[in-house]
């Protein structure tokens, strides 16, 4: 999906949220657990249920691969199932890969092409050649790694290198690689006062907020400091919409949780 | 296993090689694409020819990854086939990965205890909480990226972050983090000159020198510059070694290149 497409489904559906999928079998529902699928049985409930009131969704691949071959088949079923029902979907495969050249084009092929994600997160780390071959794909983008909602973020992310933090050094860097316009960057909500510094270094590039819920993180505070006249954002929510309710309308549940966030985010979106 | 464990095998073969099992299936012999399970045929036989002149062997997961759920399974029989058949063999799955905390425990459980890996390799740029979870398993390692053997190492790793090259802010911030002596860490051979720095701040903890080989490096300079009293070096080589042919006999040559190599090594450790 380009850009553009994605900056659409936002304006029509009022909503710029981003479903994370991060299936755990110790927390969906327990008679789940019985099906022949447990995890696309509970994907799939939810994407029937929230689908209206998002325009992403983004299966977090160590919990795939924590399931096995097992855990590689539900994602396959769950991406086709986005692909082919709802293919108005953003999907970003969270994977955060990145390798020597020859082999992240291995790690590409896999998550855009075979697999059909939209996009597929990557860490910075060891530098252009690792990131340029995610970039290689029409339609399709490469989320990069820069400032990150966990504490460990404060390690590297944010130490003064060459007169300016590291992450601003991976914005600014990665601007300079082949199809930048095709790079997304993921910034931790729960440091929305970065964002004024983002917007100053990438003041178009989509970004992949995945700081609002279980992590914390003011709406508001993203909206104000990192909404470009195209929106440029996409604010993810996992647990607390996936794990709001055990029950056996746990789906509905997170429609409902989903739509709250879709309300707020229509709010700050009629501000455009 | 233990690192002394790994110390013992390294003096007893004579040997630090690690051998990169970096299948792809259009460069393996064409005959053996008629196999059941042509990944795993190809890893077997060429395990079975070389496994007396390495210590350790360092399947890159993107390669089985794109092979999809086939992939995921010769990978899982050649972690079988290692640990039963060859327990003296240490294994590391070249994964690279790193996220939050609950995330890379599931990436850490994936690799160490499910597939059974003695390691895995892990990327440093979302800090402590991304990668100790990979540090809570007795005789397991983490093998975290410091300085990689690409050119894009040179984007971010080099520069000079509040008075230091990031690779060696990352060595040292990692050297305080939990079970720290449970840490490897991966130097680019193609900058042996680096390695004099590298030991200044880590003079105990192994290196994985992935860029002997087909991405260049001498062995020489590696053990001038690397080598402690306890070895502390696992030197890979992967393209080298399995595409040395792609006749019938490929691997018998395979096992052929991995003796040249230990040879060369079995002269550096006479003079440890």
């Amino acid at each position: 999906m380009s850009t553009q497409e994605l900056t659409k489904q936002i304006l029509k559906k009022k909503s710029f949220l981003c479903v994370g999928l991060d299936v755990d079998l110790e927390r969906i529902p327990t008679y789940l657990l019985s099906e022949e699928d447990p995890i696309f049985s509970f994907n799939k409930a939810i994407i029937d249920a929230t689908h209206q009131f998002c325009v992403a969704y983004k299966p977090n691949i160590a919990f795939y691969e924590a399931c096995g071959l097992e855990g590689w088949q539900a994602l396959d079923k769950t991406i086709k199932y986005l692909n082919h029902h709802y293919p108005e979907i953003y999907t970003i495969a969270d994977a955060k890969r990145g390798d020597i050249g020859n082999t992240s084009r291995m790690y590409a092929k896999t998550f855009l092409k075979d697999l059909g994600f939209d996009s597929v997160t990557v860490a910075p780390y060891m530098g252009k050649d690792s990131v340029e071959p995610f970039l290689q794909f029409d339609n399709k983008q490469a989320i990069l790694l820069a400032l990150t909602s966990n504490a460990g973020a404060f390690d590297f992310q944010t130490l003064d290198t060459e007169g300016e933090q590291l992450y601003k050094k991976v914005l600014k860097t990665s601007q300079t690689w082949e199809n930048a316009d095709r790079l997304m960057y993921v910034i931790g909500a729960t440091k929305a006062e970065f964002l004024t510094e983002v917007r100053k270094i990438v003041p178009e590039n989509f970004l992949l907020i995945p700081g609002v819920g279980a992590q914390g993180g003011k709406l508001e505070d993203v909206c104000k400091y990192g909404m470009t006249k195209d929106v440029g954002l996409l604010v993810n929510s996992s647990r607390k919409i996936i794990y709001a309710s055990e029950s056996s309308n746990f789906a509905e549940i997170a429609g409902a949780k989903a739509e709250i966030l879709q309300k707020q985010m229509a709010e700050e979106l009629a501000q455009l």
